[in-house]
């Protein structure tokens, strides 16, 4: 298999101001391509650890990503450092600038001298197309290894990558191909869905099965390299129906779909309404729910009921149940659903209202003490939950079983232990 | 000054299934340690590849931090690596197991025997402390080089790093020490911040002053490096005391400090209540508060009136309103924003309708078109952005103009441009 490194530059990813988030993306999309990915590297704004650096990497390498440098300042060396590397000069290229020149006039900006310096190339290089910023990448072949050097900004590194540089590579076609194939699951112990992986290898050895966790969401991936996408579809795809056998109705969806996206599906498809009563979450079951496209179709409302003020006046919540039992309890998150659904005349209204710390614990209710409560035409589903992260933590994982109980009520699937169905007043 | 090296080991990461923020978290301690960062690389889970990068980055380096590879599995070759980089043999180490041990009964899980790996060492090396989790991690010396490992998992590396790292690196002190201020900015342009920039640099060319942009709030660094730590304070306090002069009521926070932090902060000293009317953000306003702790003594409830019924039901808008000039407009929020805080008798009431997109845009209102009302004893402002990221992007970008509104109202001080203020009944 071919191999690949990406180094990134820049002064703002050696200082740790900025994430390297480009390496990552890429390294998922070539990686899918058929290369092995073996370096990833930082490094710092300087045109000697840029030139060795990439002398090094396309001795290792038959492919070498670089993202970022090609801007206009001074600090912007990547282009001097290929040149140099591949024992070239940097000529002007007065096509390039043009293309520079109109973008420029597109969004409306006066182009400045030092544009011009993004007009230059390698000798033996040539320019990839940017057709949402203003830097040209570069493209060169140093030491038989392809070079890429893209601009750092995402959006701009991202389209060029796909436009450019991916038919390319296809076009090279030297590697194996991967196929990989995600299932997303909630509501199952991560120790348990590693003893059917464990089992399930055992019957698939060719697959290289991993999974991710992400407060209370496991994504499950099966991946198999092979000369041709077909050939590696057929050892994953058995595999992965196994799997999504085992895991029952765990699984939630697939390719990486966030729960919300389901159930924003989900009940779009019904015709169906949902309603939201939110204390410990704040609101971001409703901006989970709101950043889907399509979430008009489905959500009639949220209320952020965060002062018990707020659970009585805006949801119904009894004084006396505040007070007997506390916010947090059963009691309350029945009527607070219950008065979120008779208000807004949804089919379905989620309740939620816990202890997510870092104060606010007892002995009785400790921090992350959390209780969950669905309305529908049913009656109303309970569920307790105890969070075991941080504040930003167990808010999380409350909008993820939220959202879990809803998906599996509306299926009609296997509820999480411990769910109690009330109907009629609770005593 | 003394040069550090970060090795982040991992399959996850080199597929970019997981994006490395450890190495960014560690790059900006060191350097603020008085470390030059040289080099950040990220490899697979493979034995030689890690052995290979350990020497060499040893040679390269005074300091070296490793991050993943110590738990129990067969994928955690780190150790192993370690020592074959030292040519050292591993030898077990009872004490270690019996800390080990007496974590896992302190959870409540039954300790395997694959976790007595974990207590295995280079014979040359020590382990270090993990409180908050199984695996020690490891302390070496190396062609010279302090090598430091420690487990991936962030927030067990970031304890260990501040509680066993941090102190020796101290007293190590080779190196100058880096004094850092930052200043948070919401509601000037990135040209103008540039601008001004450009001339405090000129009057303290001792500096280095950088920018980050993220959703509307710019944050602009000053850093300096000297023999010591009131020295570099000397260099960087005086550019910081003459940009937040020229910034003037823009800056709204120092060192990170988020809106939201802010604003709970701001009114829970005047003992002043607010309550939330959202559309297009959809509670992110909501849940950005009650990140902060001590939000449950500023935030009364928030409404995320998605649907028209529920503008109307919840917060008392006008059919005809909502008719005549639609739900993205001044009047709406106007009635949203009264609605909101005469319900809930909060000080403050915070109102926002826009088109986040990508769809629902028209000629009259593009998609980005967002209006912000904020309803208080005053009467109601409000302000209309035109807003030009994605959907995500442009719902965060509200969130930040919207809390910035607030917090320059409540601090009396200059108002964005476009702001009107309306009181009584708008025509």
């Amino acid at each position: 298999m071919p191999e690949c490194s990406i180094l990134s530059i820049g002064r703002e990813l050696m200082l740790g101001f900025t994430v390297d988030t480009n390496a990552a993306w890429l390294a998922t999309e070539i990686s899918g391509l058929g290369y092995q990915m073996r370096n990833i590297r930082l490094i710092d704004d300087n045109g000697d650890d840029i030139v060795n650096a990439i002398k090094e990497l396309t001795l290792k390498s038959d492919l070498l990503i670089i993202t970022g440098g090609l801007g206009p300042t001074p600090d912007d060396l990547t282009r001097e450092a290929i040149a140099e590397a591949a024992d070239d000069e940097l000529a002007y290229h007065p096509e390039l600038f043009e293309k520079i020149e109109a973008r420029f006039v597109q969004i409306g900006i006066t182009i400045s001298e030092s544009n011009k310096k993004q007009a230059y190339l390698p000798e033996s290089g040539r320019g990839l197309n940017n057709t949402c910023g203003t830097a040209p990448g570069v493209f060169c072949l140093i030491n038989d290894c392809r070079v890429y050097a893209m601009p750092g900004v995402p959006r701009e590194m991202k389209e060029m990558f796909r436009l450019s540089i991916v038919p390319e590579l296809l076009e090279e076609g030297k590697g194996q191909v991967r196929a990989m194939k995600r299932l997303q699951l909630c509501g199952m112990g991560e120790s348990r869905v590693g003893e059917v992986i464990k089992e399930i290898n055992a019957e698939c050895p060719k697959c290289e099965i991993g999974t991710t966790v992400h407060t209370g969401v496991i994504t499950v991936r099966t991946m198999a390299y092979a000369d041709s996408l077909a050939e590696a579809e057929n050892i994953v795809n058995p595999a992965t129906d196994k799997l999504r056998e085992r895991f029952e109705d765990n699984v939630y969806g697939e390719e990486g779909v966030g729960l919300s996206e389901v159930i924003v599906k989900l009940l779009g498809d019904r015709g169906q309404k949902l309603s939201l009563a939110e204390s410990c979450t704040g609101g971001l079951i409703a901006a989970d729910i709101v950043s889907v496209a399509g979430a008009s179709e489905v959500l009639i409302e949220g209320v952020v009921s965060y002062a018990n003020q707020a659970k009585q006046n805006r949801l119904g919540v009894n004084e006396k149940t505040l007070i007997n039992y506390g916010a947090v309890s059963q009691e309350t998150v029945i009527e607070m659903a219950r008065g979120s659904r008779e208000f807004s005349k949804s089919d379905y209204a989620i309740a939620i209202s816990g202890i997510a710390g870092p104060g606010g614990g007892s002995e009785e209710k400790p921090v992350g003490t959390t209780w969950i409560a669905l309305d529908c035409e049913d009656g109303t589903y309970t569920l307790k939950k105890n969070l075991f992260y941080n504040r930003e933590g167990n808010r999380r994982l409350g909008v993820n079983y939220s959202l879990d109980l809803l998906r599996r009520v509306i299926n009609n699937q296997k509820l999480p232990e411990g769910v109690q169905l009330c109907q009629g007043v609770m005593q």
